[in-house]
C-alpha cells in the first residue's frame, strides 16, 4: 500500500478543541451556543447518529437539545415548531434530522429555519451564499470533505479535481467551494460517460453516490488525494464508495470509511453552531445598537 | 468556415412573442407585467442598455419604467426605495443597472430586492434554488447561454462541456444548471493549468471571461458548439472572448458576438418578468384563499 491514511478522527478532534475554546468565550459573553434537534415518529434510523452529535456537541462546548415529535404531527405544525425556535434567542441553531415522515417534505422544513440558525447549510440562501463564495454557513459534509483535503501539503490554486455525485447538499456544494479556493473542478454523475476519464485527470478525487466499489484503483492517477464521503452497508460491515484495497495502492492519499469524512462532519456541525451563534450575536448587537428603535 | 452560426436575433425574436403571449394572459387576469429599472448617478454608461432594455420589453408585453436616482442617494435610501416597490403590487420586477456609484453595493441592493421580484436571479436565495434544481428566477445571461445550446441538435445527457470563467452570476450558474440537464461539467478560470486541455475534450465550450482572442480554433474539438459570452471593445468593435475565425473553421456551432448571446439574455430577462409576474399571482392567490385571515 502506497497511500498515506487520512486521520479523520484525529482532525475532527482538533476541531472540537478549537471549537470548545470559541464556544466558552462566546458563553462568557452571554452566548453560550445551543442546538436543538428535531426529528419526527419512529427515530430508531436516526438515533445513533443523533446520538454521536449529542456527544460531539458535549466535548465541542455546545449545548445539545433533542426533540421528538409524533409521527402524527403536521406540516403546519411542525412548521410553527420551527418559527417558534427562530424566534427563541436560547436556541442558536436546528438540525432536522431525517428521514422524515411522507407528508412532511424536508426541503419546506429547511426553508423554514432561519438562515443565521441553519447549523446543516440546508437554506437556499446559505447554499447560494457558497456559489457567491461568501460563506457563511456551509452544508456539513461538503465542508468536511474540503477540509480534509485543506489539511493535505497540496496547492489547492489550479488543482484538478474531480467530483463524482452531484447532489444538492454534497457533490454541487463540494464543487463550488473548490471554484472558491482556486480548483479546476469536474463534477460527473450517473449520466457521465466515462467518470474513469475524468477521475483519471484529478489531482485529487471527491466521490459521494453511495454505491459501494464504485471507484477502483485504475481509475486514480498514482498519487492523487481520495476523499471518499460514501456510506453503504455491507456484509454488516460500514465501507465507502471506493474499492479501499485497490486504491490504497495507487493513491497517495485516502480517507478511511469508517474514520474518514463522518467524524469531521459532525465536527463541523458544531463549528457551524458556534458561527452561526456568533453571526446571531453580532445582528443582535447591530438591532439594538441603534438606541432610538 | 465549417461551423453553423447561431443566429441568437432569431431565438431571441421567438422568445419574445411567445412572452407577449403570455404576458396577454396575465394581463387579462389583472396581472399586467411590469418592470422598474433602477440606475443611479451618471447613466452614460448604461443608457444604451436601459435602451435596449425598454425597447425588448415593448415587444415582449411588459410595462417597463426607467427611474434615475441622483449619486448623492444614501444606501439606506435606496435600500427604502427598493422596499418601496417589494411592496407595490404594481411592480413585478426590479433591475438594478449597474455601474453603481462606490458608496453603493450592488450586493446590498440585489439582497434587498424581494426573491420573487427578482428578475435578473441574483438574490442569494435565487442562485441557490438553481443549485436545488429547483428555477425558479434564474441570473439572465446563464439561462439565455443554456437556453441557446438546447436549441442545437445535441443531447444534454452525458454530454462533456467545458465552462471557462466562474463568476458567480455567469460561469458558476451555467454549470449548475447544465448539471441539472445531466451535462458533465468543468469550470476554468484564470487558475486552471491548461485549459486547452479541457476544452478540446469538450463537445460544447462556454466563456465567459471577457478576454478577446481567449479561445481559438486549435482549443476545440472537432464540430464541437461554442457559446461565447464575451463582449469586448476592440478597435471600435465589439467582439465576443473567441477568435471567431479560427473557431468557426473547426467548431459545429458558434454564437456570433453580437448577434449571440446578447439577444437572447434581455429576452430572457423578459422571460423572467413574466414568470415572476406568475408566481406573484400564485402567491398572492394563496395568501388571499384563505378568508378567515
Amino acid at each position: 500500500m502506497r497511500a498515506a491514511i487520512i486521520d479523520g478522527k484525529g482532525i475532527a478532534a482538533q476541531m472540537r478543541s478549537e471549537n470548545a475554546t470559541e464556544a466558552r468565550e462566546l458563553a462568557e459573553q452571554g452566548w453560550q451556543p445551543r442546538l436543538v434537534s428535531i426529528s419526527v415518529g419512529d427515530t430508531a434510523a436516526a438515533e445513533l447518529y443523533v446520538r454521536n452529535q449529542q456527544k460531539t456537541a458535549e466535548s465541542s462546548g455546545v449545548e445539545f437539545e433533542a426533540r421528538n415529535y409524533p409521527e402524527t404531527i403536521s406540516m403546519e405544525q411542525l412548521v410553527g415548531v420551527l418559527h417558534g425556535l427562530n424566534a427563541d434567542p436560547r436556541v442558536n441553531g436546528i438540525i432536522i434530522q431525517r428521514p422524515l415522515p411522507a407528508h412532511i417534505p424536508v426541503k419546506t422544513l429547511q426553508k423554514a429555519v432561519h438562515p443565521l440558525k441553519d447549523v446543516e447549510g440546508m437554506h437556499p440562501s446559505s447554499i447560494g451564499n457558497i456559489v457567491y463564495n461568501d460563506l457563511a454557513l456551509g452544508p456539513c459534509t461538503a465542508v468536511a470533505a474540503v477540509e480534509i483535503l485543506k489539511t493535505l501539503p497540496l496547492k489547492l490554486e489550479g488543482l484538478d479535481v474531480t467530483v463524482i455525485g452531484h447532489s444538492e447538499i454534497v457533490g454541487k456544494p463540494i464543487a463550488f467551494l473548490l471554484m472558491g479556493l482556486g480548483a479546476t473542478v469536474t463534477v460527473c454523475h450517473h449520466m457521465t460517460r466515462s467518470v474513469a476519464m475524468h477521475s483519471r485527470a484529478a489531482d485529487a478525487v471527491f466521490v459521494a453516490v453511495g454505491k459501494p466499489g464504485l471507484v477502483t484503483g485504475d481509475m486514480l492517477k498514482p498519487g492523487a488525494a481520495l476523499i471518499d464521503i460514501g456510506i453503504n452497508r455491507v456484509d454488516g460491515k460500514t465501507v465507502g464508495d471506493a474499492d479501499f484495497d485497490s486504491c490504497a495502492e495507487v493513491a497517495g492519499w485516502i480517507t478511511p470509511v469508517p474514520g474518514g469524512v463522518g467524524p469531521v462532519t459532525v465536527a463541523t456541525l458544531m463549528k457551524n453552531a458556534v458561527l452561526a451563534t456568533r453571526l446571531q450575536m453580532a445582528h443582535y448587537r447591530a438591532a439594538f445598537a441603534n438606541t432610538e428603535a
